[in-house]
């Protein structure tokens, strides 16, 4: 059975069309600059066994000429994976915010769409966009069940102890202002992988995903999402490329009054031009280890603050949980820079991380299951590839089994 | 010898006479509501190893008059505890903001002023009033020696990773945007009381300050605060009678977009209306422990997030140590609040903590430090009573030695 993953932003739609009987990815891509010029979209396809590309510069005036070339690209009469849209049978959606309410996946009705229209206030620049996505695809695949899948529902178990502020009450009822957390099918993809690999249901694990955004979760014995590090927005929480994360936020005060800083200003300040790239210049954990290793000073800063914080949200939860059997670094930086994991994993012993340096290194292979602790480790450390569209296509076909 | 040790605030003046031949304090007391209506103050003395209290109304337009009244008292022919200004030899200044700059207590010059002054900044709302302090102790006491001890100074040894925070680096080197800390006075008095009853001076500590302002620091084997809780203000960390502790700094701007708040609020809202008072109506800890026991929801929230709170510091500290030997807890609520350390401590024996709970409400006295681990505690949990006070007077006595 194909299910097509659909991931929009205001600008761009990446996508991914599954085999699911095989887990097998057929075709992905994405498609950018929606809206404005120097339109593109690349489109990666595997047919008869042979994977190919092919990359088209066009104007995309909406989300819907960005659409209808996707369709057009995978019934392409020479290349084309699949001969009519109605051969997928299911559309699985990246919903960025779903508030307190949505903690499964759900077939998107008129309703939901409302809803999902509602919490747009808490993600401005994705709920809006996550919507776009859901019409250009009931647009083209009018006859198909399209599913919402929630990047926030994992984390709806945590307790109000996690994702409370404490702030006047009334932020909380009247505002909904509180931790959502993010990643959620990331970190729950991840999770399950390592119950599985370890063969043990009931694992402590803290999950560390770790890419252009970054989020540590902490997952009980049950599998729920204890606490997370991505709080009301994405902004909270670890270093990341160029996100401050965690911050006095009477640091904003002093911009404002001091620094000639507008608060206009702020969001894009702490979102945009912090993180890696305002310390270092560079965005990339790439381009920021080869600083390091030249010896570059803002770059060991760097590096040290961003693993000292990842270091210390390992011990926070640990606390959390009273104990952990398993931490799994994943996602872009997680899965490839041994370098920060080296770092991220050095003393802590006491809490019975050991870290082999021999096997950082030398992984077996990409995209496969690790096990990079030193035999004397209490705690397993792992390398799990994440896969989100996955995980999203299999939600979306959980729902489509239960029609 | 006798040290008088004032603590200026911008409408107050605390102060505190001690004999150092004994440690022992002679009077004490506190002038309050300087420079509008309805000043008081209320002086404690020792006389004859009896002591006793006397509370006087009277206005005080300036520091001036407060610091005049308690010379008066101090030197009162019939309940007077010295016959003359002169048999104080050395007075001792609490500042709160010492920059990067000042690491141990310092004899106040000129010069040292006019830094002080121009660290404002960074603390608008205490050292311009701890220099009024100086000011006028210098007139009262032109002849003694008077110390500068900062607030700051015990946790200029954080390494950058701790300090620093995730943006664009101008904001350190032009403004001195980092983390400062503060209640280094009792941090370090505290820990140098566990270093001392363990017999160990190399022990790793986590000193967990809980008043009306709270903060946890670690503290490494070298006796070096290595991280603490509070950052450029004391805004940050963990949740206080008023303040909210750490939050998604993106919260601000959607108070500020969505909530009705102006910008100008947020620091008012965040600094003296959130913390328990934001939770539960009420900022001192007795009393949302009572709401607590009547089964109050908001208590139960309250002290829930408080203690999670101070738990997963607990944790990052350890991670940041890479052990511990002790945890100290101190300060109005730390040394009396039996409910919350057991809130605390609760499921931590994977990192070694585990509490005696009859011992932690079975104290042998107040001001004595206590052990309240159980048996099989690999981790030490201690009460001691801090003393600032004290601490301060010690440092002035150090400085005039060395004169």
């Amino acid at each position: 059975m194909l299910i097509l993953v659909i991931n929009a932003g205001s600008s761009s739609i990446k996508y991914q069309l599954l085999n699911m009987d095989s887990n097998s990815v057929i075709a992905k891509g994405l498609v950018e600059r929606i809206g404005t010029t120097g339109g593109i979209i690349t489109h990666r396809y595997l047919k008869n066994g042979v994977s190919d590309k092919k990359q088209i510069h066009q104007e995309f005036p909406t989300h819907v000429e960005g659409m209808k070339l996707i369709v057009e690209l995978l019934t392409a009469k020479d290349f084309g994976v699949i001969s009519d849209p109605s051969d997928i049978k299911g559309v699985g959606h990246r919903i960025v915010q779903g508030g307190g309410k949505f903690n499964i996946p759900v077939l998107i009705t008129d309703e939901v769409k409302s809803e999902i229209k509602e919490m747009s206030a808490l993600a401005p620049l994705h709920n809006p966009a996550n919507l776009l996505g859901i019409e250009v695809a009931q647009k083209f695949f009018p006859n198909i069940p399209q599913v919402a899948v929630f990047d926030t529902a994992f984390h709806l178990t945590m307790p109000p102890k996690a994702y409370r502020y404490a702030i006047p009450n009334n932020f909380y009822t009247e505002y909904k202002i509180r931790s959502y957390g993010a990643h959620g099918t990331s970190h729950k993809y991840v999770r399950r992988q390592a119950v599985n690999h370890l063969n043990n249901q009931k694992a402590k694990i803290i999950t560390i995903h770790l890419g252009n955004g970054s989020s540590i979760t902490a997952i009980n014995e049950k599998g729920e999402s204890i606490d997370t590090s991505m709080g009301f927005t994405p902004l909270n929480g670890l270093v990341m490329g160029t996100r401050s994360g965690d911050i006095d936020p009477s640091v904003l005060f002093y911009m404002v009054r001091e620094c000639g800083i507008k608060f206009e200003e702020l969001d894009d300040l702490l979102n945009k031009k912090s993180g890696m790239l305002g310390l270092t210049g560079k965005s990339d954990a790439r381009d920021v280890d080869e600083m390091y290793l030249k010896g570059d000073q803002n770059a060991i800063l760097c590096l040290d603050l961003y693993s000292y914080r990842v270091k210390k949200y390992i011990g926070a939860y640990i606390a959390a949980l009273n104990g952990v059997d398993a931490i799994v670094f994943t996602a872009g930086i997680g899965e490839n820079d041994a370098q920060l994991r080296s770092l991220i994993c050095k003393d802590l012993d006491y809490l019975g991380i050991k870290l082999d340096e021999n096997k950082n290194v030398e992984l077996s292979g990409p995209d496969t299951v690790e096990e990079i602790q030193a035999s004397e480790s209490k705690v397993k450390i792992m390398i799990i590839p994440t896969n989100e569209e996955l995980e999203i296509a299999n939600d979306t076909l959980n729902i489509l089994k239960e029609m």
